[in-house]
């Protein structure tokens, strides 16, 4: 239907934007079969970048896209096994298989904008490469659970309960299995098991386990050698998901060295930025990364005014890196927003600038203090709200949001394995959709549910949350959005848009030459 | 929240709603911390039924129902067993232990606008009563499942696919556990199971099921003798629910005597309409019921044409039973309403009135020619919206809807069973009750689901669907809805509205009874 506007010119599309907005005219009376087509235009045209132009190269490829997902979606419908309606740890292998999905991992997706320091990496190379570094040790909570750690020397004091430490380079040797154990790691490093239903029976049940994992894996990630190849790894990940540009919620953890030096925040930042730079000098045609500082939303209010000085300290100090300030932690049994209110209103009070990116309305509870969250973040001044998962419950909150264009950081696999929503076709998002609301898609933690990158997330809001009426228009507008509503100054966002033309152009003729190799 | 407006004047309260929309005014510049409140205040105005006055006893009542609701939402939270998060097969024996389900019971709810003719009445109903009449057979499909029919004397002749006759009484004569054989009767009348996850894995293998329930329910039913208690029972369950009037979509298949006489449509109207009258007669504070002739949407469409025309000329022979015409049906494997277009513009074309109350958008897929059926429901004009499900992820049609008070009628525990949703606060209801879009509470096949009458619904609404922000005033709103959106005359429509605040009034006062008692 998008291309209803895509062979036009602009005169004749001015016409055609003034015929269709006319229908609101027509709305002031009851609307008629007559009025069918301007009305299915105007819903067309009001869908998330349904606006778009598109060039004929452009609705070519549509054309080859819309054909492969109708057909997916058909084929999904008569076998019942359709991905995006299934829960993502059975779905991921279907999902693997599809066409559309191969040609989103093509797509250059722009920015990734809601992601979390411990999980950006595919935990396969956490057990292949750091659990295989000399002197890595590991012990068993009381709870099922695993942490590591670096010592030069067999250490004596246990962690508080635990098992006592064992050299990991010791305990495989002795094993007859050590595949079996090292898929032990990584079912312990992730959320991702055969019957999710039955493992995580309640939301808080899962986000213990979540942050079990979160612990196990920063165990690991702490240790200065892995930490700064951990990240450059990640960077190549999204790197070579066609993404362009991270921001990442760290908790800048301490992070130690062999001999038990411990480094501090400052440490974190810097080798976070040196590490970005080293990537992008490695690859030109990345963009780099930048961190919003977190802090757990469990603190209380004289650890949040030291923390926000502190946060205010490192975005002048630096500029470049720090994109600003968050909190983390499942929402609904933290702090609400407002609890830190007089903490979050310092920077405005003392004249210093210090952007939010508040995670807001991940939750299913209405009305609760926690689902106040929501409309708090805007009148903190958020810059975008993190899921906003419950936004379509705040009309007020949803107005403010959309006519001053703060967009919602969607994380679809994340919200169904954190167990919000089971079939991502009643994502709330697919009404923001639809309603073209700002906002970008994300992955959170792909590492914890067992995907890569971002492709998933977009393959699951491109067939599940967008349903047939997302076309190319509607990718397009996500990857532009997320280069608009990054932390990148605006000089270099321009650049971004450059680099992602090219890269979009790119993407068009090698679809279309798949298309005419009749390998789609 | 809502008591804030509970004791103010008019005038008052006039200039209470002329501040919250200046919210709206605000909204031009960014908002503030300090606009909080009155932005709180402006979302609980705008939710259902946040815009009426509370009297002074109301206002008790809500101090108590939401003590008791808040205490029962944190009691499902810490336990992780939140009823409107379950599925209703593990949920129902908690609700019936809930002071809230107790309480709504109790509460006058209107009318129910949304129901079929052969799952309205509990099905133990059909096994203890209908299934020990004489002269019932019953016969086993291959599939599984059951049909039943009323012969004078042992059949020859077998139904296709299915067992030989048996007469049910000297079947369970020779059985040694009746009692195992009557469930197993219920099991085959309902879709309740233990595991309906298992059970049921996709859309299209629930339906088959929920079809061939109503083939086995309509055997029985479809005997004269049957047909007609059956409904009088029917409207037994509602009325002692607190329902006053109820609007059923009938197919009117012919019903049998046990001569073999065939009796015709007419017949089951009148039928209808006698045993709503004999209701009234027996229970004078009941409102009656009012039939929605309903074709399968399986029909081609020279039959269509004449089910039309059968339909105008029974909305003018029988004005006081007949309400309107709709379609039923699986919407997603059925024709869309578009397919129809020609034979449902005949009314208008002729210049008859023949109201419509299409189901419309009972699915989670967007896009499809069938996902057309929501804007398509309302261009064709129809009075009400069936379900209305995906209407969110429709912008055009939900504004026509909103701006012409088109309501939706919302089912739950039928959107959760028959697998659109699972966590019932996710329902797409949930975003219209924010906005106060209009809409009314039903139950589409309570017997099919096990559930009985309106207070499930009710309770799913109150508790899942309008989360904690849900209060006395939405109950109030959805009572009053469900009268004003119903097929009554203008002048019952009164009558019932009397006679609806005469039982508020009790209702307020058995609260606050049984408050005094400490019996909640």
């Amino acid at each position: 239907m998008c291309r209803l506007f895509g062979s036009m010119t602009r005169s004749n599309l001015r016409r055609t934007v003034l015929s269709v907005l006319g229908v609101f005219a027509v709305c002031q009376t009851f609307p008629t079969p007559n009025d069918r087509d301007r009305m299915m235009k105007a819903e067309q045209f009001e869908f998330m970048g349904g606006n778009l132009l598109l060039t004929n190269k452009e609705t070519k490829v549509n054309d080859i896209l819309m054909k492969i997902k109708t057909k997916e979606i058909a084929e999904g419908m008569e076998t019942g096994k359709f991905p995006p309606a299934m829960h993502f740890f059975s779905a991921k292998e279907l999902i693997k298989q599809s066409t559309v999905f191969n040609i989103l991992r093509k797509l250059p997706k722009g920015a990734a904008l809601h992601l979390h320091d411990y999980a950006l990496l595919n935990v396969d190379w956490l057990v292949k490469n750091a659990t295989y570094l000399p002197n890595c040790y590991i012990c068993f909570t009381a709870a099922g659970g695993i942490r590591f750690h670096f010592f030069l020397r067999s250490p004596q004091k246990r962690l508080s309960k635990c098992s006592e430490w064992v050299l990991l380079e010791e305990y495989r040797h002795q094993l007859e299995n050590v595949t079996e154990f090292d898929n032990s790691l990584f079912r312990n490093l992730t959320l991702v098991t055969e019957n999710p239903e039955e493992a995580y029976q309640s939301q808080n049940i899962i986000w213990r386990r979540f942050e079990d994992l979160f612990k196990a894996a920063s165990s690991l990630i702490s240790y200065a050698p892995v930490f700064k190849t951990y990240f450059y790894e990640a960077l190549r990940e999204f790197y070579h998901d066609n993404v362009l540009y991270i921001e990442i919620r760290a908790l800048l953890l301490p992070v130690y060295e062999l001999d038990g030096t411990l480094h501090d925040k400052e440490w974190s930042i810097i080798a976070y930025q040196e590490v970005a730079k080293r990537f992008q000098h490695d690859n030109p045609d990345f963009m780099g990364a930048k961190v919003i500082i977190s802090t757990p939303r469990k603190i209380n209010n004289s650890e949040m005014k030291t923390t926000i000085f502190e946060a205010m300290k490192f975005y002048k100090t630096f500029p470049e890196t720090i994109a600003g300030f968050d909190m983390v932690g499942q929402e609904d049994v933290g702090h609400p927003l407002w609890y830190f209110k007089n903490e979050l209103l310092i920077p405005r009070e003392v004249g210093v600038n210090l952007p939010f990116f508040f995670h807001a309305g991940e939750t299913d509870l209405e009305g609760t203090s926690v689902d106040e969250n929501i409309l708090d973040a805007l009148l903190l001044n958020t810059s975008r709200i993190g899921h906003g998962y419950s936004i379509n419950k705040h009309p007020m909150a949803k107005r403010i949001s959309r006519e001053f264009k703060v967009p919602l950081e969607v994380c679809p696999i994340s919200n169904q394995v954190l167990m919000l929503v089971t079939d991502l076709r009643n994502h709330p998002a697919a009404n923001l959709m639809a309603e073209g609301h700002p906002m970008v898609i994300s992955a959170d933690d792909p590492a914890a549910f067992g995907a890569c990158g971002l492709s998933y997330d977009f393959y699951e809001a491109f067939m599940g949350i967008g349903g047939v009426k997302a076309e190319l228009t509607t990718l397009k507008q996500l990857a532009l959005s997320s280069i608009k509503y990054s932390a990148m100054s605006v000089k270099t966002k321009a650049e971004c848009i450059k680099l992602w033309l090219r890269k979009w152009d790119e993407f068009l003729d090698e679809v279309l030459d798949m298309s005419n190799r009749d390998e789609l």
